[in-house]
């Protein structure tokens, strides 16, 4: 059988000092940004890596996601910027739809590239990386001398009622989030980062997505999530410059090496299609405070008429119920706390011990103060939302998600370096 | 919370006699087939349900993959042709891109159909049904009157070395494969047949799929799994009529029921990524017998060169191993047989017991006869094929597929009615 050493639990330094020392040679093959300025339209399009913030955030949504969390093996925060220094370069080649080279430090005869991704485009690959507080300290330990600089803003979110989250699918040092319009581009970025990192991480979760639930972009038409809602109606538009810096862009209230960053909240939500699937059109659409086919609030009659909270009906009752998900989550129920959505759907196979379908949705949310935003807004839905009787939040995770990075610098380099 | 009766074990017969006595208005809502004829390319393509042979097998191999298999709570064969009648019809609409309707049995008042492809194209939707050999006994036990007609063929595989199967996510009554160049199109197809099967069957297991593996077609290019590897160069191509007739399609050796009909066997096969992307270029084009960037056998030049198993390289060796897997998965190496694969590469969550990355091929074959077949190949690579290394077999089964169904008639009639 084949040596499977280092593939379970913390994992060795095994090749990462000599990818330490790969690092001169890769920053010399940094890719030429003109040759990524070009993006087209369709699955031939690319998107930039490099810019001050990230791609992947405001980024108009993809189709199709990879997510996955890692623990370091590294000794050093200079060991972790080592290795922020190479993924980015990889990142950055990949988001131009070309091969990871370059940067062979695993094993000097291995191919450079796995190789799934060969004669494919770039697909609008977008390559996200993200902190966990366990990489600032574990129970009060400072792992890697960066104890101090961890934001407030990055503490472990709070239980929340009805959380049933299982640890081996949640939280992490470090995340990478990869959307693309092609699930195997998508998977190839995770797959080749995760490779040049063997010896220095071990990959702790990872999740695949399909059917993008939230539209980002005032250019994208609403999705429709695995209950056959409209998603996303009323979210933030990545193009929204002054939204964004409102609610996402981390300010000045943030260290400087998380200025123009944000945060990410990671929950893996179990649908429970069978009683759903039962429910009445009435009950579904109660549950949502929009109709099912248009998305209109039940206030309104077009997907994006503002939903009127305080509407009474014929019947002496709110229009949209007490309990609706959408008067819970909104703006006006949370001290005008709104927050970007960009999560995906997914349907995992099923096995011993886990119900089938597997089926639900894999909540991405970017902020500038989890504690603020997602933890007050899900608070109050786990309490009192309808929608979560047909729900269960089976994994969570929490990232600071640093600025973007300059040509020749890398991600994380304003922590690190 | 939501009352989740009927959600585990073996399913109830709750809602089930109703939706037998349904079945008339169903018949009365078959769709026009006239509306099914005009097929166009992309997305807005539609592959028509009915036919000699069911969709799904010779169909050019569409992006994604949605396979479900299901345990049986019908008393009576009566019951299962209910069943496939009512599956047949909602099948043909969602195959012609429209919205399940008329066969609203399981709770009055819910909507008919689930609603997450409102709006949707028919995106080359295909799905295909199969009958699992427990549906024609289980331990001998005659459960719907069927035993007698069980072919030869449909007989429990042998185990092969190497097998590590998770009961959990293997066999089956009756299975669902549903294929579509949009997953979510694949994903509502099963999920909305399931929910009109509540109270008549329980999901057993359910596994998505994307990134088609197998060329199927003369009009495809092969694709890459996600060893990075072409698959399928040697498959045989559903518009090949005589490999069809002769490799694929039951024959006079069947019985009555199954002529036009073939067999189905899945094999859920995780690859141990990490040694694999450790490995050498060399050793990796050795074990597959093939170039990495070309697809070119050894032996040759490009991706259709004939592989010559006979080459002997300068240093006297074969040129293609002796433990390569295409030498030994060849016609010439298993009494000329061949296989029609449809595989998919597969990424589900990792978690508690399961490693990360969860990763692989869902490998889905057709064949005639899967003892002389799949079963006869499959003994001789898990013995002795260098690629057997590096992958694991956690799920099987096995069903026969019957032939496709008439206008007006259902898929399974010939067994059943």
């Amino acid at each position: 059988m084949v040596d499977e050493s280092g593939s379970g639990g913390r994992p060795t330094r095994r090749a990462f000092l000599t990818m330490s020392g790969m690092t001169v040679l890769g920053a010399a093959l940094a890719t030429d940004p003109t040759a990524r300025a070009a993006a087209s339209s369709g699955l031939d399009a690319s998107i930039p890596f490099y810019g001050d913030h990230q791609a992947g955030i405001a980024t108009e949504a993809q189709n199709y996601l990879c997510f996955a969390a890692f623990d370091l093996a590294a000794q050093t925060a200079l060991d972790i910027a080592h290795l922020l220094r190479m993924w980015s370069q990889a990142a950055a080649l990949m988001s131009a739809g070309q091969q990871v080279r370059g940067t062979n430090t695993v094993q000097a005869d291995a191919p450079e590239d796995t190789g799934e991704a060969f004669g494919l485009p770039a697909a609008n690959l977008t390559v996200t990386f993200g902190f966990g507080p366990s990489m600032f300290q574990i129970d009060g330990q400072d792992r890697f001398g960066l104890m101090s600089r961890q934001p407030e803003a990055l503490r472990a979110l709070p239980a929340f009622p009805g959380d049933a989250l299982d640890p081996s699918i949640s939280d992490g040092d470090v995340c990478i989030q990869a959307c693309a319009d092609d699930p195997q581009i998508a998977f190839h970025a995770v797959h080749n980062l995760w490779r040049l990192a063997l010896g220095a991480v071990s990959m702790r979760w990872m999740q695949m997505g399909f059917g993008r639930t939230a539209t980002t972009s005032s250019r994208q038409a609403s999705a429709r999530n695995l209950m056959g809602f409209k998603d996303g109606t009323d979210n933030i538009r990545g193009d929204d410059a002054a939204a964004m810096k409102r609610f996402v862009w981390s300010g000045s209230e943030a260290p400087a090496w998380m200025q123009g960053g944000t945060y990410v909240v990671c929950r893996r939500i179990l649908i429970f299609l069978e009683p759903w699937d039962l429910s009445s059109l009435h009950d579904q659409e109660a549950t949502f405070g929009r109709r099912k086919a248009s998305g209109a609030p039940l206030s309104g009659r077009k997907e994006y008429d503002p939903p009127d909270l305080k509407a009474i009906g014929a019947d002496g009752k709110p229009v949209i119920p007490t309990d609706a998900h959408i008067r819970l989550a909104s703006p006006s129920y949370n001290r005008g706390e709104r927050i970007l959505r960009r999560g995906y759907s997914f349907n995992d196979v099923s096995g011993s011990g886990t119900r089938a379908p597997n089926s639900g949705l894999f909540f991405i949310c970017f902020q500038r103060d989890p504690r603020a935003q997602f933890a007050r807004i899900q608070s109050r839905l786990a309490l009192s939302d309808h929608l979560s009787q047909f729900v269960e939040h089976t994994g969570s995770a929490l990232f600071a998600v640093p600025p973007g990075a300059a040509v020749g610098s890398f991600v994380g380099a304003s922590l690190l370096s």
